[in-house]
């Protein structure tokens, strides 16, 4: 089973993502988060929160940690890859990691830990069972025949047997 | 209320939303996916599909739009703006859009749409009520002092009143 590894392989790569959570702040480009990827007992890449010196809210250190090992693998997938990462991952983060398809993720800090230092996305993750247009930020559906149509043609023209960027419960 | 707005006016960006999906596709760069950030009635960040081109799973239109956007305005949060993008957002856009601190969202296609084309992320959604350790991609906590003393040095260092990287449900 995933979760049994033995301690000081996990240990090792947590320690490589909390040093890089202090990096993040102490050099003032992002908030306290790292990050680490790791296939077959070697990184092959890493990230930290890098928002501010990217000017991306977006840029967490799981986004520029999948961003960092897909171009290092040259891959969209990242099937047979761990993530080592400081703290739980936000909705956003989650729904990165099932469009990589990591293998398994391991967190140090807790949500709730987050939320004691002023980091709580509990209430996205409340957003999501909304209607969407009941949601904090509305979000309005806006039927158009013609983005129908860009889909319904890529799909006669592009769709192959097996899609990469799609996912199933299957992995 | 933010959805009363001249048809007209909306038309015009979801329409440049559903070029920018074309030309995602049509260029090989990513799939078809197009979108549009508003600032006062003037675009102010696009962006689409470039998951091939950039070989990211993240780099999704509406990442990529409000990474343009945050760039152009200068700015962690796009309180202002509106958001057109040809496919209701993922759950990984979604925590985009709450982090980025959009004003409002309109889409054309639904996910019910995009299923039938072969993008379905309803799997995704029903991840987020799990336990960590019970979804697909398995999440283990992993109980880290040092990982827990970065987050606390960083709020005794750094904490300033306000906190232009956290949200709240007051929008």
């Amino acid at each position: 089973m995933a979760h049994i590894i033995n301690d000081n392989y996990e240990e090792r790569f947590m320690q490589r993502a909390i040093e890089l959570s202090e990096i993040a702040y102490k050099s003032g480009k992002g908030l306290p988060i790292g990050c680490v990827i790791v296939k077959e007992g070697e990184i092959v890449g890493e990230g930290h929160n890098e928002i501010f010196c990217r000017t991306n809210p977006t840029s967490h250190g799981e986004m520029v940690a999948i961003e960092n090992a897909c171009k290092n693998i040259g891959d969209l997938q990242l099937t047979e890859c761990e993530m080592y990462t400081t703290l739980e991952p936000c909705p956003m983060c989650l729904g990165a990691i099932y469009w990589a398809k990591l293998k398994v993720v391991y967190f140090a800090n807790t949500n709730k830990d987050a939320a004691e230092v002023g980091f709580d996305d509990s209430f996205i993750f409340n957003e999501f069972a909304k209607a969407p247009e009941k949601r904090l930020i509305a979000m309005y559906s806006k039927n158009n025949p013609a983005a129908m149509k860009v889909l319904k043609d890529w799909q006669t023209e592009n769709l192959p047997a097996s899609q990469p960027w799609t996912n199933s419960p299957e992995q």
